[in-house]
């Protein structure tokens, strides 16, 4: 692996000033509905209101440290990252400029406004990508990418870094996969602080590309946006360097939109967080691979974030799923 | 005052073992657009998700200091108090039967018998009442009531005076009132912590009995079950032992029900909790109350909890509130 333990602890102190140490949470109903001990890292309670705030802030801490300032900060994104690099951008008093989508929720645009950042519309998420690229060929800028950076990933890893540092005995790790930069940086932070330690994986089947990726050996692009309430793993396809990471994944797996729903609402009335669809899903992995387990294990899941608007909400809401206890069988 | 800062201490040490010490949470976006500091002690993150466990672990932990251990603990609620009542028995090894209409929300029923109560459920509230009163009377039983008993009260003021240990130069506190056991404990915390700490209650409109009360002078009865997504504040009239407290209250503000929807809303997106409409309502009793004030002021609120079904959840998110930014002017 590129980067190691070392880098993930240098992130760590890099980043210490800028971030929350978010909250570790348990649901003793769940528990005991499911026999299991299940932890959960709370990046809802991150800075912006997910992880990404870890990834950009030490990108940004990182070039400071090697002499290399930037005069201006860019990035592209209809999501969290847009709001991760405004907020860092505003910790070390550069300019930033965020190309979004016209179709991003005017929640996440005003966010990324009040944390200083120039925002600028753009027709479609391909136009946005052609403008990021453009500017970031000027003198003096400097472009963030949301995830296919070293950097990033070392940022990212920091969650699960905190998490392992204050549970011991963890037998798995789950968390989600959209570009793969939270899943490459905790599995570095697991392989190193625990070695025994499982580190899984978890897409939505409707947004496959890094399952599909794996099977072949090569990266494969999704064809079209897909169809998946899982708005943060909607990426079209994982990166280089991410998929180094991903190829040493102990397991994965492909989640179906109505366990999704399930989830976001049961995790969002136990935990009592605002849990985006995303963070949900790999509740579902756990189920199912606690299913093939012998004895008691215990469980780290990292809810990657929180932000959510109303839309989404809805379809999360429109039925009933508080009704079915979680439980282990169906 | 017949209970004092003493009881309340008292209250504190005895209820520490079963009960979370519960975070604060801050919105510093929030804080920017209203120009005042204003924090939130998160009670959606207590035992059974509601405060209402403080008020129940320290009427069962008083009984027994005074060495009256009942045989059984009766209860009648639809709601946390169920919950609540359900908890603290099993903390304590003490059977527990519990009377709920049979409207009441599958999820707090499940809950309720997940802690080890027993469930009895009634044709309406006012079998419910007639049958936990027959209970009451059997040899042994002990009957909680939701807010009318001193200890209930102390219980319930332990989240308050929590918050105001923690937090210096508060200068005012708002809570929401149903029965009123939360406002009168969290009366007694603040004025023996902090006594020029302004005391603020909060309820619906359509369930305005207490501000009747206080504008009578006499306890007023609503006529009919509320219309409100409050179902925490749709209690019929306080109590004669919160009466007395509530009329020593600096201030109470009566609200609208699309004030509830906009921030249960974006309190829920800001601090990314779950957040019963109920508890977000004192929020816009802040914003007026903040209209008037001419220097900049540190607020306190009480979150009081955060179980909500789905149907309610539904209501909240029917129209999108989060394009309107919160601020102090309209």
């Amino acid at each position: 692996m590129k980067s190691s333990l070392k880098d993930i602890e240098n992130a760590k102190k890099r980043i210490t000033p800028y971030i929350n140490e978010t909250p570790i949470l348990t649901s003793s109903l769940l528990n005991t509905w499911l026999g299991h001990e299940i932890f959960f890292k709370a990046e809802c309670f991150q800075k912006i209101g997910a992880f990404k705030a870890r990834g950009a802030c030490n990108t940004l801490a990182w070039l400071l440290e090697r002499g290399e300032r930037p005069d201006h900060i860019v990035a592209n994104s209809s999501g969290n990252h847009s709001q991760a690099v405004a907020y860092a951008a505003s910790q070390f008093k550069i300019p930033a400029t965020i190309f979004m989508p016209n179709y991003s929720s005017q929640v996440k645009i005003s966010a990324t406004q009040s944390y200083g950042a120039k925002v600028v519309l753009c027709e479609s998420r391909d136009i946005a990508d052609e403008k990021v690229r453009e500017a970031a060929e000027q003198d003096g800028a400097y472009w963030i990418p949301p995830y296919n950076h070293e950097q990033v990933v070392c940022g990212q890893g920091t969650a699960v870094y905190e998490a392992l540092t204050d549970l011991q005995d963890i037998d798995a790790v789950f968390a989600p996969c959209g570009g793969g930069g939270l899943l490459s940086g905790s599995l570095i932070a697991s392989r190193g602080l625990s070695p025994s330690t499982k580190v899984i994986g978890v897409e939505p089947l409707n947004a496959n590309d890094a399952a599909e990726s794996l099977r072949s050996g090569t990266i494969q692009h999704l064809n079209e946006v897909p169809d998946t309430l899982a708005d943060g793993a909607m990426t079209m396809a994982v990166g280089n360097v991410t998929f180094e990471y991903l190829k040493q994944l102990d397991e994965f797996y492909e989640i179906e939109e109505d366990y999704l729903i399930y989830w976001t609402q049961w995790l969002t009335h136990l935990l009592k967080c605002r849990i985006e669809p995303t963070c949900a899903m790999p509740m579902e992995a756990i189920r199912r691979w606690l299913r093939t387990q012998k004895t008691k294990q215990r469980v780290l899941m990292v809810i990657s974030g929180g932000n959510i608007d109303q839309q989404t909400t809805n379809k999360i809401w429109e039925r009933n799923c508080l009704e079915t206890t979680p439980s282990l069988f169906e």
